[in-house]
């Protein structure tokens, strides 16, 4: 059988183990104050173009989502994002078990407007009783979205600008950045997502670390505290070295962005497989996750060789279901995919 | 200016403050343990036909909705309810600040189906990452609706038969409960929703009261330690009494019916009003809220003499508003209103 | 029997009923938003010597204490307040349901000191390990304490200039204020209150209100979005006049002083009576509850015509109980007690 | 510099790094449902004597404590534990931020009592006001405890008795669990400690893994929906597998205990050398925390080679420290600090 069905099946890039195993036997300071944590937010900042940014290093996404949010809302203040946002769909409520409700705009394709970010504000500022109602403070967006989709550079500076206008903080998530960085058409950069957000993340556990996820803040109130909350939530890593030196391992030689265009490239050879037999997608992308609409049929057939992700019925007999590729996937099941897909839809 | 935009710009029924005044030196014990909060408690246990119900009094409706909830789910669980749902809508996120998400469902005139319930419960139970999505445990549904309309008896058991088979608490929210029962063509009791639902509260405030909500428990689970929920979440009156000497003058002598009667007659009255030069309604229902769609002009010569609340903008030329009569409205307010919307249209 | 176990055992002050009834009919906004409550805020602002302030009106203790509390705590942040605060000990974790840590300092009077606090605080900032402990970020007082002592005005500008220092907010429950400010030996004013604390609150429920408390904020930060906060925990109340109504009953006569001082003259009259017999106490205080130690028989026998509360056995064959007075005992009552106090010890 | 501060400031033992690295390019399902996490939590569940329990794995301590806690607890109910508890000191209220109170029992050495704990009980229940106060439902105890003392079999056995007649949840905090198993004179098992409670974690951060705690729950209700709890508090680790690889190593061939050992015997060496010069303990253990009282000049001295941890001061010229062996100590570095604490003392 071979996986396709997500980016982290496998463990964690080879390099990343041997300078694990290499510094294990030295003693170091706990909870993320080592000095393979001070040098890779050091790398970090510097590839931001920012000094002034803090990083932090957790372990998963869900707990980074949850823990940049109730850093930095108030109990009244809720947090908007798409309809599709993970923290909307896929975290079994946590960030409303922090007290925060997620707002939700509509999306089909997995990304917000900057006018629609705007339209709900007015809304809500405008409303004569505002007071019952959550007060929008934050605005979450992805980059790539859940649907692998990708903000361009203009997109980002509006949404910037609409929440600099309005006050609100703007969070990015980046759980799997890297396969956006190298998309492509790709028009955004490190350091635009930097400059345009107050806090966002940097996925490692979807793009070759065994887990982790640099959490990289601008803003100032987020910065003042964060290790408070980091603790609280229990996203405080006692040997929290282990992330230093795996963020170190992944961005000190380019590492992390080898690994995505690795990856990437092997999706862009598998959405042209598809494209070739003309099969159309639930969603368009330029990343590492591919949403083609096939015949129930054929899905069947493909499950005796590969497992990949059902996502929705679209008629009576199509299905969309996803295919990701990563950092270790290799080019000879790529071709087994085409190969295979070939061969049924001949 | 007369008021119609909502049903609670007034004080208390007379009788109430009557009563109030007549046991104002009594000394009694605090905290809903008085004999006038037992009283009442075994009237509306007799009016809803089953001795074995717990009988709780509370101060308002978010206070209600939110201690309810936080009493009944644990930390993962969520509740399910229509989009237009008070707690998802008006309440400043008081659930999500519980901990528990509020699962919404489409709903064009403020109701939800036992199908949308058990699609909802499906999906989520044959979803493989159930334990990555919020658990529905309890269902919310207002009756009255808050657009005024009302489930049906048979709607009601199927909805009650479908919460039972997936173990999913059903509760009630009756802010306008009065409004509802003798509304024309209602056809579900106080004893059918008492037979149907784990919990449900009969609104006070804005049906006669000076204020409070009487919540009527049914299910073990809920009963066992609702008072310390009530504590913790701000919620236990210190001269409880003055909730149950409130309830027991709106319901030893039926007063709590003419009450409602008296406002949803003139409600009537006001539709047919409406409906004699054709206005359209964004909902049609038969309580005490009207919610029709006027011209914009026709609303501004309106709103010399009479205050209604806006509800959206239909057209660029029509505006849904929403007319509210009540237990205090005045049989002349209602001939003043219905001769000037006729002097206008005229 | 004869209730001297609370100070909310009866209704309200007369002067309170007959305003209620006069502006029954009366329609008026909601939530807050009326001209009592405006008229109400503006009298209250006026006796606290400072147009500046901000006036909130909540319905109960437990409820003014956490939505106080929840406006101005950050997740991480938490509450200092001695062992015996209400806060700790009799609001069932409502503090920490919102998500904060009360942080106890030991207190045999009910009182902290500005020492205390400040040691607190700089053993947690000295901590190298604070991140790893609650940040304290408030300190809670009450005036009169839970024990029924009092703050001289130096020591309440001791702890305030330790609070400005350490960047702590500080807040005064005075759920019995009234009873505070016309104490024996009180030289804290109204006008002190609102110039050393961040926020604080005048009890109305056990000073002659049917119930109600009155918030005042001086702290920008807590004013900003209080009415949002107050919505989400349920504070809001719908027919928010009735609390303008009560307040400013209260204080537009000095009403709230005499109903104080009817009572405290009453304690007094009690202490002297164990005074007299060389009654000891569990604390001394010059309010309106009496905490006497008193051999076991005597409590049986007081019993039989008086109830009271029992606070802790004190040794084998005495306890310590508390009496109460209140705006609306009765001076016979008091005489009653202390005619049978000297039979029982005759 | 040699560190003594703690038992986490190497990586894992080298075992764990080749397993992880021999199974690095393995394609395995995410979220603990992989074959290793099955595997590991079999040989737990055997060396537990009971194939009943149910085991899942998270990454840290505070995590554990709170994941378990908010998974038992309802909104109104808290935990009990002693003073010195590290979910009451050491987690930045992460208990409080799940809504719960930490309701603590006074302690000298990190243990309470089976009578502690049914006294604070029956208080409870017998309070008039229990709706009040927190409902105690949990009890947290700790093997060894934060200071490295011990609960014998007896004593847990009593615990357990009075919680089960009390229907009080018993959760055991097993961070350096190894570390108790193998000290001197213990005579509690695995088998007592999964007897005895409803949930406990089996610490391997601080015993030789990366990271990573095995929680073994007995109680159905905890079980049920444990996974829903884990993943919303950000616990349930995307790549699962690296817990199930890690603790699989520790007990497959007994490791855990023999790192355990190691840690142990180093720990009974540096007492001895503390015996023989007749130094007192803050508190005495056998495990591989030491709490030795030195005079200031002393650890002066020391600290210039050796780095422990200040615990307090107890008078003048004395502070208590901590020394904490574990798996990695080397012999050496106890020899050497023996041998320095002679030549300062000689």
């Amino acid at each position: 059988m071979i996986y396709f069905n997500n980016d982290y099946s496998e463990g964690a890039h080879p390099k990343i183990l041997e300078k694990l195993a290499e510094t294990n036997m030295e003693q170091t300071s706990g909870y993320g104050e080592d000095k393979y944590c001070v040098m890779a937010a050091e790398k970090i900042k510097e590839l931001c173009g920012n000094k002034d940014l803090d990083v932090h290093f957790l372990v998963g996404g869900t707990q980074t989502n949850l823990t940049v949010i109730a850093a930095t809302l108030r109990t009244f203040q809720g947090v908007i994002g798409a309809e599709t946002a993970h923290i909307n769909v896929h975290e079994t409520g946590a960030i409303e078990a922090c007290g925060h409700k997620v707002l939700t705009l509509p999306s089909s394709d997995g990304k917000i407007t900057a006018k629609q970010i705007d339209d709900y504000y007015q809304a809500h500022v405008n409303d004569e009783s505002h007071e019952h109602t959550v007060c929008p403070k934050m605005v979450y967006i992805s980059q790539p979205t859940e649907l692998g989709t990708l903000y361009t550079k203009k997109e980002l500076q509006e949404i910037s600008e609409i929440c600099r206008k309005n006050r609100l903080f703007l969070f990015l998530d980046g759980a799997r950045l890297g396969y956006g960085l190298v998309a492509k058409g790709n028009d955004v950069t490190l350091q635009d997502i930097a400059e345009c957000t107050d806090v966002f993340y940097i996925g490692g556990t979807k793009v070759g670390a065994l887990f982790g996820e640099a959490v990289v803040i601008k803003n100032n109130y987020i910065k003042e505290d964060f290790r408070y909350v980091m603790k609280q939530k229990g996203g405080m890593l006692a040997k929290g070295r282990l992330l230093g030196i795996q963020f170190l391992t992944l961005f000190e030689d380019n590492l992390y962005m080898e690994l995505s265009n690795h990856a990437d490239r092997l999706a862009d050879e598998l959405r042209e497989a598809f494209d070739a037999v003309k099969i159309p997608y639930l969603v368009e992308n330029t990343t590492n996750q591919i949403f083609p609409i096939l015949p129930d049929s054929v899905l069947d057939k493909l499950r005796e060789k590969f497992t990949f992700s059902y996502m929705n019925r679209v008629d009576e007999e199509h299905s969309a279901v996803r295919f990701c590729t990563s950092w270790a996937t290799q080019a000879e099941s790529v071709t087994a995919l085409t190969e295979t897909l070939k061969a049924i839809l001949a």
